[in-house]
């Protein structure tokens, strides 16, 4: 079944990334824009088909390989 | 108000980054893991607050700066 993990930078963390979009978007015209976070999806495409063995897997391997736990977050969704 | 970009390759783009984390992925013992696929997401906070005019701004911003939309294909969510 299919995963979508999401890695998000945890707050208080440095985004430059998030700073270098916003300002890019005020220097196009686009007006109102706040603060931008910018962060990374991964889809996985597992074997399991049990659902809540399947997000345990997607959990395991975000800590192991996907996120950095310590400035990042993750949360893992079914879909 | 709160939206989410998230962008990701168009079907048939190759994604280097996801057959690298397939491959590291299995290195590491994880088994029956397929197709990776990896992607960017964008959380802006807009000033707006009228959802439909929020979720046409980001579908602008999207397609101005932050997908390049030859190669990738993006969705906007309200959150």
């Amino acid at each position: 079944m299919k995963v979508r993990v999401t890695v998000m930078p945890k707050t208080g963390v440095l985004d430059p990334q998030g700073k270098a979009i916003s300002h890019a978007l005020g220097e196009l015209g686009f007006s109102g824009v706040g603060e931008v976070l910018t962060g990374k999806v991964i889809e996985l495409d597992l074997a399991e088909t049990d659902p809540e063995a399947a997000r345990s897997a997607a959990e395991a391997m975000a800590r192991r390989l996907l996120a950095n736990t310590v400035i990042e977050a993750f949360r893992v969704e079914l879909v």
